[in-house]
């Protein structure tokens, strides 16, 4: 069991016009039903008035956060250029989240937060002012200076975490884009994960392969001989527990995930359907290989319920519960 | 709610030497705590015997397995040219197995068994005695007189169907196999089936995209917007039910799944890993399309494990029950 935090979270509010807002709030709404640590959020106030009528506690340090969380939502606020509209994403927006993500980091890497809780960000928007990263999780990797191939993504929850070695490619551009390097850095950066983020000394990685029943011995493929046994062999002579390729259709029922602590996945689908059909209510999105623990809802915007009262937070909540375990496994093997 | 069978089911025992015969006979066994309609094996009664010290009624036709139930499990005789051990398939066996899918066939067209189950193959095996289908489904279309085009495997378990529209590619196969033609059958075949064997009158069809995020306007795939929305628009024309293309990651949560009766999906693993990752104890594989009611358990042989009372009757028994279930639907509406 890891040790209770000493210093609270820093969750950023994402794109103020989108859902973030709302489900951090909520989230400090039901803090003791959803057993959530301190957390002291980072945006623009006027986004949560907007879709909430609870009481807001502005702060300029998170660890101010301690005495203010029985009163109210703790915030370090950014005032944005212009107050969104909940639904209507804009620049000023996308400036804000940027800069509640930017602080946000730079508070967990200067030990002034415990770990970094992402709210969903507009790429569209950031995209126009500028922003150079395929998402938070590149941006966060540059700012901690890691390079993207170096962290992995993880999908975690309750029973299952996979980890996808390749994410938004087109289906027929995965093949050419799998390498050995790239599942061999993958699968380190998760193995690696589960022991920092995760507190288990020897973890167990499942390989899927990339094609139906792994390739059946080469018939519906070679991926599986050629790049990926080779990658799990080279795991395997570091000293790492890694089994496969396994066939990816009877790697997650209940008792083949009880075999192993995560599974490597070879694209997108193949990692996030099984997450997401066992536990989309409370899967969370885990950055590896950063300095600092990094978690998110794996939810984007929402900006069609914006304002509505009808975003789930649950998601949001378990985002802030898996990042206070994470941090505490991490203090604890400092 | 479907009527009561009037006829038994048949059931072939599939490879004499892999686990078919003994997760059948646990099916008698757990017969009522499975809650199973009467039905009558097909196979060689020495491969039951090999693995099971229960009863064994021996019969000629299935309509004798209604008085035999109760005394042992009603078994119509096929004797192999040899004796398999577990274990250790055979040419004799194939041979056997694929006469006691031809009897079970046969006794479905003449409406002397009630629908056919059928026990797990030796695809290498058979292909050595000259078997020309991929395997038992093409078989049993082509018995029927059906195109294998215009049948449909539908994995069904009790909170998830999907029927795949590519099954054994490599998958930087599937993107060149995929024609809206082909999605249109399949689709075709699912929402009939859905209608005959489960009873649905007005059934809904939730259609997947290929890439990640249904390809994201384009921007991660084409597939999408140029062969698999046509197919839902041309489906919609004649008055089904259909939506889609959805991203598929985020089609199989509980929520999403009430909102459709099946969904199709564009390839093995998309439309797999789902169902196995929620039902694995009890999906079935049931062929739609045909003039019979067809299903099989989602396993194989399992030749490593035959002979040792180790393989699960779950799955079997899952299957004898959808297969009573489905030809009560049909019956019904007859």
């Amino acid at each position: 069991m890891a040790s209770p935090l000493t210093t609270p979270l820093a969750v950023s509010l994402g794109d103020p016009a989108g859902i973030g807002p709302e489900v951090i709030a909520k989230c400090w709404d039901n803090r003791s039903a959803f057993n959530l640590p301190v957390f002291a959020a980072i945006g623009d106030p006027r986004s949560v008035a907007a879709v909430w009528d609870g009481p807001i506690e502005l702060i300029s340090d998170p660890r101010e956060a301690d005495s203010a969380f029985d009163l109210g939502l703790p915030l370090i606020q950014l005032a944005s250029a212009e107050a969104d509209t909940p639904g209507h994403p804009s620049v000023a927006g996308a400036h804000c989240s940027l800069d509640a993500l930017e602080l946000a980091v730079g508070l967990a890497r200067s030990s002034s937060a415990a770990a970094v809780v992402t709210g969903p960000v507009a790429k569209e928007q950031l995209y126009a002012i500028g922003f150079q990263h395929p998402g938070q999780t590149e941006f966060v990797a540059e700012r901690c200076g890691i390079s993207p191939g170096n962290v992995a993504m993880m999908l975690a929850g309750p029973t299952l975490r996979t980890v996808p070695v390749t994410t938004h490619l087109k289906l027929t551009d995965i093949s050419q884009k799998l390498t050995s390097a790239l599942i061999e850095s993958r699968g380190r950066a998760a193995l690696r994960g589960l022991q920092r983020n995760f507190g288990i000394p020897e973890p167990r990685l499942a390989v899927s392969g990339l094609n139906p029943h792994a390739g059946e011995g080469g018939m519906l493929g070679a991926e599986e001989q050629e790049i990926i046994a080779p990658a799990i062999a080279a795991l395997a002579a570091e000293g790492w527990r890694v089994s496969g390729p396994h066939p990816a259709d009877t790697m997650f029922h209940a008792r083949a995930r009880a075999a192993y602590d995560a599974a490597l996945c070879m694209y997108h689908d193949q990692a996030l359907i099984p997450v997401k059909a066992l536990h989309f209510e409370d899967s969370v999105n885990v950055t590896l290989g950063l300095p600092i623990v990094r978690t998110a809802p794996d939810h984007g915007t929402a900006f069609d319920i914006a304002g509505q009262d009808r975003a789930d937070p649950r998601p949001m909540a378990a985002a802030i519960r898996m990042a206070a375990e994470n941090a505490a496994y991490r203090a604890d093997s400092a």
